[in-house]
């Protein structure tokens, strides 16, 4: 029997890849005044819903979407938290 | 005096607004053979550091850096962890 879970997925660039996103909104905020802000670093937060058997399935099949397509192994890093919605329901 | 923080800022599409970025990312997983997915909502994950002097006033500026650049308070929604750097330095 399958039970849902929501993944929450954070996905950064490596600490040595330049972030030229992070750089502009960086200099944004110091153009607005918000001369205090020293290091802007942009990434993804996905919300994924999905079915499985036990949480180390879930676990397990997450590691192969992050690595397979919703991050880049080559530059990025990802962590993820797994919550069974069953639970909280 | 000021003091370093750093912020994790989530931003993060209302319910009612469509994602088809997250429904490609679906329906591209369910070609790939992950095809009990049942949703991928996809937002924004914002590091920030910055100084200031004391959390209260770390507090504010980040709500209004979201209100103002980092979100769009139309359609997203924002959260956000403060982390004073020097207590865990």
């Amino acid at each position: 029997m399958s039970h849902p879970y929501q993944a929450k997925i954070y996905v950064t660039l490596r600490p040595s890849v330049l972030d030229p996103a992070g750089t502009a909104v960086r200099s944004g905020l110091t153009h607005m005044g918000y001369t205090n802000v020293e290091q802007v670093r942009i990434g993804k937060y996905i919300e994924v819903s999905l079915t499985a058997e036990n949480e180390d399935a879930a676990r397990q099949q997450l590691d192969r979407m992050c690595d397979q397509l919703l991050a880049n192994p080559v530059i990025e890093n990802y962590r993820f938290e797994l919550q069974a919605l069953s639970a909280i329901a």
